[in-house]
């Protein structure tokens, strides 16, 4: 039986976390309101610590072990913004940290988690190669798995972004995340449904990797594998304890084009002057592609990371 | 004899414009305070409207207008952040606004001055073309001329940028902006070094456009002509009025590399998450390359635009 995270327990992980994360600011524009025709409070967690909402999962995940737990370390693998919040959290907390990354990530994530402190094991790209390595490194070293989203802790630790979302903005009708491994879409839900059932939750997917769509609409978990959206924190499919959260509380998912991601993610950098990843820009998408839909209401979004390449832009 | 811009006169253009303004966000970086060993606070005027603090100095002139010459109009040449601000500040104050661009003006702005209404006028792009334009459009429709920095209310309302900084961080020892035509850097000096002697003012300016840099060392004006510094927002030269108020009050200018410029430019889209022009870049810029003159302080670095075309991003 899954233990499913409550609106409590996302209270309880915000406290736990609250003076180790930066409490991110909401910014608006009126031009992206004036092309949508509706009101948008974008939460800027681009502007979290590693640049992107996994800081908060990651430093639940850390501040909740036990302290043998503590003295032991964690272990992740990940090629991305999870081996960055996990190394960092477990640096600021004195916990070790053990993270298998692919030979093929890019430098610049590698460094940034070497710099953390971080013990680096690396491995082959494939998926296998990744969960092979990670098993031997925990069986070594006795580290405790961090799942990157599918995990209680981590996705308590996400659900605060929401929590503080509806603070800063009281009047909110809708609440839109992307939707990749589901961490940060089933910890919103968790809490903004119970708390505020009236505020529909709905999440943005690319098309190119709707993995959690299709799941939703049909019942049943239909993971995907490589799927090659530009939106590259959204490449992961839902796990199990994800996609039970996501099909029971989720009022709805909305497939979006490589095009409109791009659209709304220029737009962004453009009108807001604030660098987002292509990620981040998935529920901006779905709005540009169903104005009608979201006419008139006063929506949040969740920018989930600003980590990008500034040397392989798509504009 | 020029009329200079004391405190309460920057104090009456922040009462003026207060409501019509954002008042922007100070950010601050963990990571650059570390790599430049001291701290700093960022007054983010990418966000101010039109992307620019240019739109304070726009607006505390429009609003300064007597009601009659509100009924004629205003004018000025620009292919830049000033257009964009005064067709915009004109607009929303029910001004007609008359611009002069040079034909060869990126196609993006003569958009947004389209878009906020102004009457538009092409020339060629050199300045005597733009300047006779000018006039021929002021003897025709007898529009008040509004310059770009060498004005009395656009320097006050340039001034109300520092105003809000040392609100926001009371503790500052320095502040440092760019300094092209001069008018944000003798608003800053206007009113800190009157209110706040103690709170050093000093300028960064690219070293391929170092003329108020040579005029403040050898204490007359010396324009320069045609500068290729990337810091497009930097290439014109102090004015009369602009220049006799930073020999009198500005505490230092230090020039940097293009180099430089770009690297500080990069640190701030990368750390930050925020978009900065290049001209925002280069205050930073004479941080990093004179790290020992400004350790273990707290400056405050007022970032002048966020308008930069996307697709020539010099990374």
């Amino acid at each position: 039986m899954l233990k499913l995270p409550c609106a409590q327990d996302i209270i309880e992980a915000h406290n736990r976390i609250n003076t180790q994360i930066h409490k991110t600011p909401v910014l608006t524009s009126e031009s992206i309101n004036s092309i949508c025709g509706t009101n948008i409070f974008f939460k800027c967690e681009n502007f979290q610590k590693v640049g992107a909402f996994k800081y908060r999962g990651a430093c639940n995940a850390i501040l909740s072990l036990s302290d043998a737990e503590k003295q032991i370390g964690v272990a992740t693998h990940s090629s991305g913004n999870h081996a960055a919040a996990l190394a960092l959290a477990a640096a600021k907390n004195g916990v070790k940290a053990h993270i298998v990354m692919p030979e093929n990530a890019p430098e610049i994530k590698k460094k940034a988690v070497a710099g953390y402190g971080a013990e680096i094991t690396f491995c082959e790209g494939t998926l296998s190669a990744r969960e092979s390595t990670l098993e031997q490194v925990i069986s070594k070293t006795g580290a405790k798995l961090i799942h990157p989203y599918n995990q209680f802790e981590v996705i308590c630790g996400q659900g605060t972004a929401s929590l503080e979302l509806v603070k800063q903005v009281p009047q909110l009708s809708t609440i839109m995340t992307p939707v990749g491994g589901g961490g940060l879409l089933s910890g919103t839900a968790s809490y903004t449904k119970e708390i505020h059932p009236h505020i529909k939750v709905i999440a943005g997917e690319p098309a190119m990797a709707d993995d959690a769509y299709r799941s939703f609409k049909s019942g049943h978990l239909i993971p995907v594998s490589n799927p090659q959206t530009i939106a590259d924190g959204l490449r992961t499919s839902l796990g199990e304890l994800t996609y039970s959260i996501i099909r029971d509380k989720v009022d709805d998912i909305i497939c979006v084009s490589e095009k409109s991601i791009i659209d709304a993610m220029r737009l962004i950098w453009e009108r807001m002057k604030i660098i987002i990843e292509p990620s981040s820009a998935v529920p901006l998408a779905a709005i540009l592609e169903n104005p009608t839909l979201f006419k008139d209401q006063n929506i949040g979004i969740i920018l989930s990371g600003g980590n990008v390449d500034l040397g392989k832009l798509p504009f």
